[in-house]
């Protein structure tokens, strides 16, 4: 496999050991590179499990060939604003809104080389109880290149594909507000609309609500179960093309049955090249 | 298992052999009864499977001791209009709306022992190509008593459950005004929102929507894929109730974060729930 972080350059630094954090922190691991953690919480079993070489205080920022700031969005952008990166450092993140980020990584310093990521495996349940190595194998990861990073979005991006890969993802490359449009549609609105069925369905107490769902159902309310911690940050910092999603679909869902038809014919299109 | 409708006492009619129809026919036969079916495709494939004794005329109608509609909405509507039921025949349904079939079999002649019915497994791909043995295995069987049957539905409704609980299904006795009030919410709405947001995706056109679907996204989005022609009835004789649902979900989908931080919070207990 092509490295651009070989293993020995310097240890990989995951601010943030929760699924996302801890289970990237495991896969990279086992790839070969020397990973640390830090955290508020206890990262012994982390350890202990071979998972990270070690924990590390906020002070070792400084000794990290790169840092991953594997946290919700509203704590990506603090650290982006108050860390004392240095000049050479590879800094990545693992946000669900990249516009906002990328702003905030406009004013590092120069030289810091920062590259936007968004992988696409979250699960309902955080925290690394919940983690695996395997939990991007096969899933998308979005890499955003600053902008004047060149037409390919330069060495820097093409180290945070290859780590992305070394995990078993999909690297995508994509332009910040093409992601925050894409994923509105495709995670923030899916999560809200499970989010606001679940919680009508409890409101109205209706006794036989959870005896009457079927596959499809449950399908639909899989996201129902995530923490409003993670969603309050990605929620608002996506807010305009969260509306602007859900505005659209609630035209669709509330128009006449011509046009439904049509609707439905799309919606299937999308759904058999998903299949594939 | 306690049996209400005893294999010999006549043959069972499925009237409309698709997912529904020839899925449940196969478990019936399975169970020792002789079924027959009736559709306009060709069913000698079933047959050929042995999950049908025969396909059958609709003049044959007045032989079997239990007729069963699985077809559209529109099509149950029909035949309760339109199909001489005799007295004593057990007739039943798997509408996915109880409200407007349990109207149209008031007026069904005095004698005709009618119980509505709605097993909750379905799946995006119609037809007897997708149809299995155990489609019902686990899934819940909403099963209707006609008002003034009695305080437990009467001996039709047992009858009914009896069938339903041969195919592995959980009978789930309701009203149909509590049927549809919830399904709006745990199937009608959930299949219009993946479609409409399935829909929009397809209409922006935008490259990397497939490639920027994570596990939740596919999930919310199963039933993009389903058919328009089950689905306009479905949606056309439960709008109110599904309007009405719509409405609220949006109000809570655009609500601010406070009041959303308690939806997430419900719908993580009815999540967890489910998930028991």
């Amino acid at each position: 496999m092509e490295r651009t972080v070989e293993p020995g350059s310097g240890p990989i630094l995951v601010l943030g050991c929760g699924l996302v954090g801890a289970s990237a922190a495991a896969g990279w691991t086992a790839a070969g590179h020397e990973v640390w953690g830090h955290d508020r919480r206890d990262l012994a079993p982390l350890v202990e499990r071979g998972w990270l070489a070690r924990r590390v205080p906020i002070e070792a920022l400084a000794e990290a060939a790169v840092v991953v700031l594997a946290l919700p969005v509203g704590g990506i952008l603090a650290a982006l604003r108050r860390l004392p990166f240095r000049a050479g450092q590879l800094v990545t993140d693992t946000g669900s809104v990249k516009g906002a980020v990328m702003a905030a990584a406009a004013a590092l310093p120069p030289g810091v080389r920062f590259v936007g990521g968004h992988p696409m495996a979250g699960e309902a349940r955080g925290g690394y109880e919940a983690a695996r190595p395997d939990l991007f194998r096969g899933a998308a990861w979005a890499v955003v290149a600053r902008s004047g990073a060149g037409e390919h979005g330069g060495a820097e991006s093409e180290a945070v594909a290859a780590l992305a890969r070394e995990l078993g993802a999909t690297p995508v490359p994509c332009a910040a507000g093409e992601h925050d449009r894409v994923v509105a549609l495709t995670s923030h609105l899916p999560q809200l609309l499970a989010t606001a069925v679940a919680a009508e369905l409890e409101g109205r107490d209706e006794p036989l609500a959870a005896a009457l769902i079927g596959r499809g159902g449950r399908a639909f309310l899989r996201l129902a179960g995530s923490g409003y911690e993670v969603w309050r940050d990605i929620l608002e910092h996506n807010r305009a093309e969260v509306e602007r999603a859900l505005e659209a679909v609630r035209g669709r869902a509330a128009q006449a049955s011509d046009a439904l038809e049509e609707d439905f014919a799309a919606a299937r299109r999308l759904a058999e090249r998903l299949a594939k």
